[in-house]
């Protein structure tokens, strides 16, 4: 409305209990704020009834200070409830790695999409294996990490790239068709904050060669899945699914070309929704208020 | 959670302003009600900012008088924001009358869908101008009522549809490809709760024989829209559209067919939206919480 | 193009050698036949280049004798390549006996396409081992069997289905949620010949529940798969597939209402195609004509 | 099959009659020429049939000589039929020319899948009447035009575009949101070989700015069109058309994301089908042999 206005989200997960909602919604009127949009849902899941809420509000950064809203919120609403929560202001703009191999098409779609501005966010590196797609980026002016794996020495790669992302204070990293399987505290340290695309309509053909697995099934429809990646390989959390129809005339090159298409854009939506905070993980789900 | 506990829904819509939801999830929580679903939407229409929501609540009808709370709703919240709202409680189950013709697709996928309990309602009355599907719909045991069109006297026959919906205290009239304009005074009468489903995907192919206009054009999609009927023919609100490939192999007989499907399934959505007050209409435009 | 014209398909299976349309073609040339649709496809399976061929032509009968042109064509053309063929005629109309348990959609969904014309076949028979639905069907003029597995005796009961498919020459079972697993005998009787509903985008969640699968593992999408039933449940050669959305609103309750819609359309392709002769099995594949 | 072997496309056009395939196909086979692939169709339009086939058909290029071919064909088959007919050789590779203005998505998705492999032409020319796209694309080495119109001079820059496109021997203009209208002669210069992209399910929302069309009329699914360009803006044979959803909740700016995801996909798959030449024209219609 007035162009002087701050917006910032509210993220919160508790248990579900009568005035939750209220109580929120109270508190953040009470402090000068005006909420232009909310989506909240409950679940159950393993016997506990579970509360989920995303709440967008605006504020005149002179009347209010984000800062005491958190103090107060604490003290006030979060506690009560037993609340994990958070308050992502405007100026939370989220570093992006990207890790590559040889295929392009995942980690164009995705640069595309930011240059153009509808993928809002900071990337200050790219990281790959292979050397081969660093002249198709040059124009985005992203500095490229060709981090090889020498000797068969994955581990020691691997410290390269987390000291990369831990130098560059990365808060997501994309799996842009990366090909190499993480270790387990490679995970751990960015738990929640790995997305991984998988050429495959998951659970159906997890593993290697999902295309390959498919033309021996005779399916009539392949599919792309976006997923956080857990230490159990095409296990995690699937945030977003697509699938394209085959026909028996469509051999492995034109699958490949057909799920190119689809991965593309399930792994851009995926991304997007993350950065846009939308997405909550519940166990080996997630929710996402898109 | 208990199964003493009834649930309600409420809906709102005024103009927006800080401040809206905190005013109303306080009054629920404090009328001892809980939220178990909101869905609230803001939007500019004409230069003024309007207000849309839908709430959920639970309560225990031993505690709580619904009769009160829409007294102290109206008085306490309702009145400062110039809300234009509405109860629903469990039990205001809505009344359906079905308006058909020849053909027999979108009826039956309605009354199929009641019987199976997925279309909450009660179904008093079918109407058709012909009698050729009155067998077909015996064994779903509603009234069926042959109203043909005798000598060209239109209106007398549209009188006669008028005096069944209001004798049976009709809430939502249906229209499954009943073929027949309705005049301005019956549209009047059932302002808004009047569905209709136009086989092509509106805009395109406006008025009669959209599957002819369609193959003259040469698309390679045709769909199916539902609408509010409007006075002015297939310019309605548009609660739900879809669509299905064609390839040039798909002639007339086919386009039909493929056609019905589409129909059907659309139309069966906008109904279950309209009947669980999710559809919101805005000038010519619907928002839908579903 | 005149009255008096029949219409035949010619359907081909052999190796791929050169010059087979040719010398297919020329032979229904040189035999006053009218070729009007026409299709053909090679694969590579297991070392071997397989030709499939599906023709429809149109000839006088008065001038031409199919029983003559099939003599011929073995003779002619058949014999040299080995290849395996069959001619349709128009008055070739397949026999199916559709099996159902409890669940009716499925069934009420072919039944409805066979009465508008759409789906061309008889059906003598509905079989169930539950007396539910017999009403339900009843408008539709078909002998409804009920055959209920009694004291756990299924072999008994399924003798009595299959004397009951022989005694009608039924062409195709349709499993319509039928529910039962079938005998290997049964299912050799009528190889290739045994449609299933799989409510499951196959090969994820094969076997029992998989819409309870599909919400354990979070998937945004289901979906459903039409296959020839083989011994190895849900194994059998794909026909078709399709799939729906899903979000995290969706309780099981929403997921089987919107399974059910894509499990009709899906299964009545498949047996459209089937019965129109424009499926062919090569191992555990299907090439579909359509 | 042989390494030694190439491959040729024939495209046939005419009136319909019996014996068409045979004659086609036994002349293939006696010109030791082995048929893989065929696709063929009649269709009834204005009172005559038609008839259209497209086969692709392998030789030894030792013993098969293509222009005798050519020239056997035209005297044996072609003249009796009244064809209108071509061979397409492995070697005739189209030639592309993408004409663009600021936007990116539509040029870039071609480009991208050139790069890949995906689009099979030469693409020497890129057209802009703006310059700011000329550094994003220069990492794919193609000379890029700036063409702009000075002082409103729109037939000068016209003229100096078909110049450039005359002197590379262009066979396929690509208006990739080109937002400029072709005269007359232009079009008639590069009849049935321009295609264009619509962003809107065409025939809704003709002219300017579909997407404000769209969200003034509350559709619940936009499109895209990809279409050849005709003298009569909009109106053009369409060749593919693809949709995506909307809710209530997407903007004119997401609505303008979402639409380029389908834009990019819609105009990739039609270029691609035109230079496999797959596409037919028949008077404001396309048959694809896709």
């Amino acid at each position: 409305m007035s162009r002087q206005l701050s917006t910032a989200k509210l993220l919160i997960t508790c248990q579900d209990k009568p005035g939750i909602i209220a109580a929120v919604t109270n508190f953040l009127a009470l402090n000068k704020t005006n909420i232009v949009h909310a989506d909240q849902h409950s679940m159950q899941e393993e016997n506990e009834s579970l509360f989920f809420m995303r709440l967008v509000f605006e504020y005149d950064p002179k009347k209010v200070a984000v800062d005491q809203i958190q103090q107060s919120f604490e003290k006030e609403v979060a506690s009560d409830y037993g609340m994990q929560w958070h308050i992502f202001e405007d100026g939370d703009v989220k570093k992006i790695a990207i890790l590559a191999s040889k295929t392009d098409h995942c980690l164009l779609e995705i640069l595309w999409r930011w240059r153009s501005g509808e993928i809002n966010a900071d990337i200050p590196i790219i990281i790959s294996n292979h050397s081969s797609l660093e002249s198709e980026v040059k124009s985005f002016n992203i500095p490229f990490h060709h981090l090889p794996i020498v000797n068969n020495q994955k581990e020691k790669q691997e410290e390269q790239v987390i000291a990369l992302l831990k130098n560059n204070d990365i808060d997501l990293v994309i799996l842009a068709r990366y090909m190499q399987i993480l270790s387990k505290s490679f995970i751990d340290e960015y738990q929640n904050n790995i997305i991984n695309i998988h050429h495959s309509f998951l659970p159906a053909f997890v593993g290697a060669d999902p295309y390959g697995q498919a033309i021996d099934r005779g399916v009539k429809v392949v599919g792309a899945t976006a997923h956080y990646a857990t230490e159990n390989l095409d296990q995690g959390p699937i945030i977003e699914q697509d699938v394209i129809r085959l026909t028996h005339r469509d051999d492995r090159r034109k699958i490949i070309e057909l799920g190119k298409e689809v991965e593309r854009s399930v792994l851009a939506r995926a991304v997007k929704w993350h950065l846009e905070d939308k997405v909550f993980i519940v166990g080996n789900k997630t929710i996402v208020f898109n």
